[in-house]
């Protein structure tokens, strides 16, 4: 339908998460009404993406260094280890400036109708900073989905041997939430997990 | 917050029409999980975007020749022509399979505040088809809003002294939609527009 170099970018962006072809085609189409050198800028941007970066030694982070910004920083508490699914869920902590811990990128959940088992997700080297770090406490910090939660009572079950405190982000209401609207799994871990006034 | 490589395309990302920074990281990371030659393939689509693409030189379509696969074809009607604001809507009328004619790409609408004037647009080169080319039918498609609405206006205005038909496409209600949720414009075109059953 669109010339050919129209559609085969309309391909490639098809495939980027949430994009069907009408939308593709609306990234193309912008894109034809910019200056050669944007294009330039972006198709570089994408080649750099991983001739640049790697992944961090100890945390999996993604990072320009073999070690990540958090595992090279000093001023970060190593006694303390959040673990995330994906490095895109850092920001998420790192922006509310009460985490001043490290991090620890699983890689993935188990999911088995997806063939992912515990052996491919970054678990045995966890369990390997465990044994020589120091670390004292472990934040799970999977998603709240059935994923999220089948992964984190897998961790759970898995370093129960180890003495340090294992705990879970908080689930309940979110700020800004109405109680009309909120599902039946988050008022019910709201109920259980009620805190007093003091 | 993100690896600098990582940083410049979630940037690059953005730019792109209804892409904020939150759905631009997604991406990013997306690609971070494909193969390298996934990332080389985008990259030259995106290259190969402007370079490998012209504008048909009779009706301004996107064009990998100089002529376009429309006006190349000798089995179109060219006494009929639609004019359509951009490029990207053509497929939307090739779709129906019930326009045989040929197009004119106007470049975008009359649009005062963005300093899109007619000049801007391509009219005169459009009058020139008209005076040159055996036209007998303009059909004006571009949207029904306020911009589209003033341009077609405008071309109606400035081609009726040529002597040939000038039609518009029909407002009325979508296929599928619902008298409920109609909005007044519509349900108003719809009822100036009834058709008599026969």
């Amino acid at each position: 339908m669109y010339p050919k170099p129209i559609q085969n970018l309309i391909t490639e962006f098809s495939k980027l998460p949430g994009i069907g072809p009408r939308t593709a085609a609306r990234f193309a189409f912008s894109l034809l009404r910019k200056p050669e050198n944007d294009l330039r800028l972006l198709s570089e941007a994408i080649i750099k993406l991983k001739t640049e970066t790697r992944i961090c030694k100890n945390c999996f982070n993604i990072s320009e260094e073999d070690l990540c910004e958090f595992c090279s920083d000093a001023k970060r508490d190593r006694s303390l280890v959040c673990i995330v699914e994906e490095a895109i869920n850092i920001p998420a902590i790192e922006n509310t400036k009460r985490f001043n811990g490290l991090y620890h990128v699983l890689g993935g959940v188990i999911k088995p109708s997806d063939g992912v088992s515990p052996a491919d997700l970054k678990i045995k080297e966890l369990i390997e900073r465990i044994k020589s770090n120091g670390i004292e406490e472990i934040i799970i910090a999977t998603n709240p989905n059935t994923e999220g939660e089948t992964t984190a009572l897998y961790l759970v079950r898995t370093l129960k041997s180890f003495n340090i405190k294992i705990t879970r982000l908080a689930r309940g209401m979110s700020t800004g939430s109405d109680l009309e609207y909120a599902d039946e799994m988050t008022i019910s871990s709201a109920l259980a997990g009620r805190r007093e006034y003091k």
